[in-house]
């Protein structure tokens, strides 16, 4: 049997909560089928209160030997400001094991309603994961004065680009054969043109792709009012970040939204968390929405080459969707849900 | 009885149907209000490309002296690309003119079906119209080769910043007191931070408004999820741009969707067009849905002082919705849903 070795970040707020919800459920699953050991990492917002960081000096170092990393939720804007504790946690994280796509499925699971009238939509988003608008590069001149400045600047290398597109491709190729790429090419001139650019040229090598280009503007109007016509969309690291919280949204919440931080390369682990946040107003209460949690569970088991686990996960899910469970937030525990879960994989 | 004299752009595809329509509804509403005389600019690709330009040299010269100026849309990808287009003609008259607010109401008016399942929503978005993510300041480097790279710079100064804050805290102040700020700051650390800064020396002094600080993504989410929460929303130029599609989308519909170029010092004309675009698809077939349009004439009136006449438009446009006139795609041609909105005014 193969064991698994596996870092978990649980961190803050109900990320905690989730991250224990999706290792019982992945106890569950592994009966039978594999063996796996988790080491827990304290690293959070009350770890920066003690330490003055995020995490230790050699984090990423001790993270690198893992088969995959888990991570809950970051944050606790009362105490650190999100731009300390995710800069000094979960983005130098993807950015360090070049976890460039960040893939988020969105579709509506059996038995939760969503927000919108239409229904049988199956998106995949894939997010830029490293560079582009959340960069870190930027400054500030005349400081607090009346003539001050602030510029950010968005950075896109042709490798970056080239890379997240032609995952997007291989996705759309897997899938139902059609890829919409989104940028911002008619105000944004350099960035975007760019990748609209190289969209056209991987274009003519995957000619069994068909390609959409979309403008964000225009596509966060397609996703509430035809969100059936897409299959996978490839979009920048703000652009993607947009549109997976939005398909989060039509999916019916957040609490329904995997997501999937990948290092198509495997030359150093994949990070698999829920796409919400830390929520602290209702941290440690039993009652997170742990679905979504589960659901990248899922996802690092396929990362794994546990298809049929990964399968049999999202199978008991949507079991428990299906009858009643969680479809609504205030509905049922995290207890309760992840119970259900656990209950229909045993089945 | 006053004249108002109006610089028309109709532009490209669709602005030339709709602005069409939209002068026919400014004749009939001024009938025993007020005089105009318009002025009709060619500026378009079509244009361009006998040209080379999209506006003669001294366009916005040509248009300073008019008291507004009222524009269709623009763009023609298939023979100009809308980079070039839009650089040359909307994005420069926003800029040159300092129209800082970008005003768009969203709303569903009586008879039209939104996709969303959630109904009594009445937002105001306030978008930055003139720097930030669209200030143009970018460049590539090794362009074409392995190593390229494309950056774009984001520039927010604190004038204009702090401009379109005050304007949109004013917005707040005369509506029901509720503004949103829509940021990224845990990402963009300096632009955003910056905003957010500024936002908050701002609250101090409105303290008869409440303010909630929102990422992006959150806000797209709650766009869909819970739109009544929302009163006034102040975005930047990229962030408005996307939150103002969205918002159209859950009116119904882009065609529905109107906005106005303000200056609010009225140092320098302002400018109404519709949020959508020249949908070279359907142009000229008498089908564009002329709404939008209409009702960003209601907003030049507004702005010209003739708050009567522009409420009396607005109304007309809703006894037309709500006897069933325009409220689907397809339902009506252009002609007849501007003659439904003649007719309701003239009742
Ligand atoms: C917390 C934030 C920095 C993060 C991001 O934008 O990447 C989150 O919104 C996400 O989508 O994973
Ligand atoms: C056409 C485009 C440049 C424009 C913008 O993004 O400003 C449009 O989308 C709008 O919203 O007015």
């Amino acid at each position: 049997m193969k064991t698994y070795n596996l870092a978990l970040i649980p961190g803050d707020g109900i990320g905690v909560d989730v991250t224990d919800a999706a290792m019982k459920v992945l106890g569950a699953v592994a009966k039978g089928r594999f063996a796996f050991e988790t080491t827990s990492f304290p690293w959070s917002c009350e770890y920066y209160l003690k330490h003055g960081r995020m995490m230790p000096e050699d984090g990423i170092e001790t993270l690198r030997g893992f088969d995959a990393i888990y991570l809950g939720a970051v944050g606790w804007p009362a105490t650190v400001p999100d731009s300390v504790s995710l800069h000094g946690l979960l983005l130098p994280i993807r950015k360090a094991f070049n976890q460039y796509a960040n893939i988020r499925p969105h579709r509506l699971l059996a038995g939760v309603e969503g927000p919108l009238k239409a229904e049988g939509f199956d998106i995949l988003c894939i997010r830029e994961n490293t560079e582009g608008e959340y960069s870190g590069a930027g400054g500030r001149v005349h400081e607090g004065k009346d003539n001050e400045v602030a510029v950010e600047t968005s950075v896109f290398t042709r490798a970056g680009v080239e890379r997240i597109l032609r995952f997007g491709f291989e996705q759309a190729r897997s899938r139902r054969g059609h890829l919409t790429s989104v940028t911002k090419s008619n105000a944004q001139k350099y960035s975007m043109v760019f990748w609209d650019e190289v969209t056209r040229e991987l274009a003519a090598e995957y000619t069994d792709v068909t390609v959409s280009h979309m403008h964000i503007d225009a596509m966060v109007a397609k996703m509430v009012m035809a969100p059936q016509d897409l299959d996978v969309v490839v979009a920048s690291n703000l652009f993607g970040d947009i549109l997976t919280d939005l398909g989060a949204a039509i999916q019916g919440g957040l609490g329904f939204a995997a997501s999937a931080n990948i290092n198509p390369d495997r030359s150093a682990p994949s990070m698999f968390e829920p796409v919400h946040g830390s929520a602290p107003d209702i941290a440690g209460k039993n009652i997170a929405n742990p679905v979504a949690a589960i659901w990248s569970v899922a996802q690092m088991l396929d990362h794994l080459g546990e298809a049929e686990a990964s399968a049999a996960v999202l199978s008991a899910i949507e079991a428990a969707t299906a009858n009643g469970i969680g479809i609504r937030p205030g509905l049922n525990t995290t207890d309760e849900i992840t119970a259900a879960v656990i209950a229909a994989l045993e089945a």
